[in-house]
């Protein structure tokens, strides 16, 4: 990445005072300014004012501005000599709810430095958004929450920056994407209507503010800006996700969702936008949520099964023994299973069809992934009929989602030529074997694209361009919220996707041509 | 005075939330607030949006929201119950040298509460703004100046506030108007190049500034703005003072002249201004500035001579027995002296004349003002004629400075029909006496008008409109700033103004007129 015309930080030459030209230091530094940023309406932080005089009567003073913007109006917020070999950086935050990653940037250059993940510190409180939420409902809560979330921060980015031998009075500005509730715990607002009718935050954009009113440790002048959300239940992330993904300025019609603890859809083109949220109401509960990623050593990762040798082959993090599987793995070995005729199309086990693999555990069929003998517990690794009716409800959900954010706009999911698929969940999931559990969309392969850390992504492109400010504006104003009713149509659409692929096989004919 | 169209205060009505209108709290404020600034540049200060839900949740949510505004960007800094007895209000300051003046408005009426006055508590440090800048060119000695003018004003605030029954939270926005060096040191600012070459200050415009950035104990969101100075030696204080006399709108071009620790002189109407100030170089040092001027219970502030009793009236402070003279005391009684010819013309005194109040002391000779008899002190009150020296050269100087900016511009000072004089010498000089003396040009006795505190009554002004924003930024744009060389047409002028009234006596027909 080059520096962007539109950055952050401007280099100038600042003229010397004379009795000729005895315009104050302040002015002479704005004059000089004026032209690169193509406004008059700038003005100069009190502090940085306070070290002004001895930056500006340096014997070589070409500076460094670096500069923010609030709407129309600029600030300038730090100054640092032409040549200073420590780099002028900014940081940009996924703030998700049950991680948080870290991405320090050089604002003249765009290089990313670094990066740094951790448990979001609220999770001691609650691992569940509602649960902080109802935490937060006294002040005490409120602050405490608040309290993890900064301190967890100074503390990463502390490390973040030690690890760069960086003062972090060398990061000027951050950008933080994160949910609605997120975003109002990390600011110290109130998140108590976010879940209560009519379901209010108290602010859609929060702009930019100042990281010492959050109590970040960044420079004393550094700004913090936090990606709007449109409710309560389309937060900064997806915004900083369509930022990222760019379908704001396609040509042709692009869908993007993202799993995280939702899933989170936006259809859309450079025309118009419209998303929904998979908080669809208590048909749904723990439905798209409940499919556990939780990745770690000796998870496995990646399932497939060879007809021949009636053998699974499994990849597990690490190449460990394996101890348990996560999502991706789920649906992989879900697909094998349907595929192979072990799992009929109800997502039922059938016994007779699975060599001699089912156990009865407490009334529930189980299916053994994996035996003792080779697992990294010494035990079987199973999965319950009750784990698969749950995938089996998140995939049914996923594609109802899907499904009826098309069809808003009259469009098939079939017509689409690209669908981003964001988050952990696009990382690592093997789109063939969502498509034949009928998860997604029955689309040529290529026509899936993994955007990785799309949250993380779009705060970084924040901080490379301060264009961008209007463009997460304009993303934020053009898109159409689509509220998912849970009502008759959507329950009937829902009862046909619990089906493996789906009741009407006609929309996945590369799978039933796989099944013949 | 009645309230503003352009105040700092809107009163406006929020609609409640509903699943219809479900934008966030803070986007229904602003949204009620757009149409009323008549602009989209509006964002909400942090502290406040975290009480912003509990106060638009109220059953009756008219509230009054207070604004600030940076070039084209609003803030709002404060909301407060439509209904809420206690006056929201804003401070205006006349941050002297010597003295500092306190002015309580109402933000909503333009009312003014109270008002208080206090020395300078920098006087400890240095009596004039050069003792002080050498003080601060040690950083310690800089934070030094700074505490004692901060603390003096919180301190002095208080004791407004509490004699209003006001919090100080209730101050929402300050006006301070004060000369480039006490500016600089108000704000933290290193005011060391202010006196050297080529005496550049930190900045011109210092805008708006937190409260809080300041450490000043008002509303912990309340802004403060400072009014900007053309260089080291012309001050917001004039500005202020501009804004407050209006020549800047007048048709006809007009002369303000202010008298505090130097002599300011703006000349000019709506289309051009000329300023030039007082400080003429060595050639005049102590020279307009020597006049005492330091008022108090006792000191004669005003004298008449009868020439047929050849007696003198002296009136004094609090009519208590004579202990001093002040400034208006002193013109009044050097135009009394010459008119009666104990002072000649080169403002000698004239023993054969001057009824035995002649006393020779250490070979300089003395007149007797107040004998013994009659004095507070128990002693004679004496003017020796050193004092009637500096006095002449001080009337020289205020006049040479007149007549050189009136020429500079190609006008005569007889042209002028309104002459504005501010600050105290305004209020208590008698513009008769001045013109005796040949201080003051021989102008009809009423084109003089006194402005009194002109620094304080801008401020004031500047807290009753928004618009003044821009109208100060015009004043200070428009002024031309005449540099004062001491050169040798300068000193001839000088020289023939050091006469009384004037070598060219056709230059003030109404003293000839009372001398015959």
């Amino acid at each position: 990445m080059t520096k962007s015309q539109n950055g952050w930080v401007k280099k100038v030459s600042i003229p010397k005072p004379s009795l000729q030209n005895n315009t104050a230091d302040a002015e002479r530094v704005l004059a000089a300014l004026k032209p690169e940023i193509k406004s008059e309406n700038i003005s100069i932080d009190l502090d940085l004012l306070r070290d002004l005089p001895g930056l500006v009567r340096e014997p070589n003073s070409s500076l460094n501005c670096i500069l923010c913007r609030k709407n129309t109006h600029w600030s300038l917020i730090g100054l640092s000599p032409g040549e200073d070999p420590s780099p002028i950086t900014g940081i940009a935050v996924d703030l998700g709810t049950s991680r948080v990653v870290l991405r320090l940037v050089n604002l003249c250059t765009g290089n990313i430095l670094a990066e740094n993940a951790f448990d979001n510190p609220q999770v001691s409180i609650g691992p569940d958004i509602l649960t902080r939420i109802h935490h937060a409902d006294h002040p005490e809560g409120q602050k405490e929450l608040r309290a993890l979330i900064i301190d967890g921060l100074n503390r990463e980015i502390l490390r973040l920056c030690r690890n760069c031998r960086l003062e972090p009075e060398r990061i000027y500005l951050s950008a933080v994407a994160g949910n609605t509730a997120m975003t109002h715990l990390f600011m110290g607002l109130d998140p108590k209507w976010i879940i209560r009718e009519p379901y209010i935050p108290v602010i859609n954009r929060p702009g930019l503010v100042k990281a010492a009113d959050l109590g970040l440790g960044l420079n004393p002048l550094a700004r913090v800006f936090i990606f709007p959300n449109i409710g309560s239940y389309f937060g900064g992330d997806l915004i900083a996700g369509i930022l990222y993904s760019g379908i704001h300025r396609r040509d042709e019609t692009t869908l993007l969702v993202d799993v995280g603890t939702n899933a989170e859809v936006v259809l859309g083109n450079k025309n118009w936008l419209i998303a929904c949220a998979g908080a669809a109401g208590p048909a749904l509960e723990g439905g798209v949520t409940k499919m556990g990623m939780m990745a770690g050593p000796g998870v496995i990762e990646q399932v497939a099964f060879d007809p021949g040798s009636k053998q699974f082959q499994i990849t597990t993090i690490d190449d460990l023994p394996p101890v348990g599987i996560c999502g991706s793995g789920l649906i992989d070995l879900a697909a094998c299973l349907f595929l192979s005729g072990m799992l009929d199309i109800r997502g039922k086990l059938v016994p007779d069809r699975c060599h001699g693999r089912i156990r009865e555990k407490e009334g529930l069929k189980h299916f053994v992934v994996v035996s003792s003998k080779t697992s990294g517990t010494g035990t079987d690794l199973t999965i319950s009929q009750a784990d698969l009716d749950s995938l089996i409800r998140s995939k049914a959900a996923m594609y109802t989602i899907l499904e009826t954010i098309s069809q808003s706009v009259g469009t098939t999911l079939r017509d689409l030529s690209t669908f981003f698929v964001a988050g952990t969940f696009g990382s690592f999931i093997n789109p063939h074997s969502a498509i034949s559990i009928g998860m997604l969309p029955d689309l040529p392969i290529e026509s899936y694209r993994s955007l990785g850390n799309s949250s993380l992504g779009g705060a970084t492109r924040f901080l490379a361009d301060s264009d961008h400010l209007e463009e997460i504006d304009r993303i934020r104003d053009s898109i159409t919220y689509l509220e998912l009713n849970v009502n008759q149509e959507f329950m009937n659409r829902f009862s046909a996707a619990k089906f493996l692929p789906h009741t009407n096989a006609d929309l996945f004919p590369s799978v039933m041509r796989k099944m013949l």
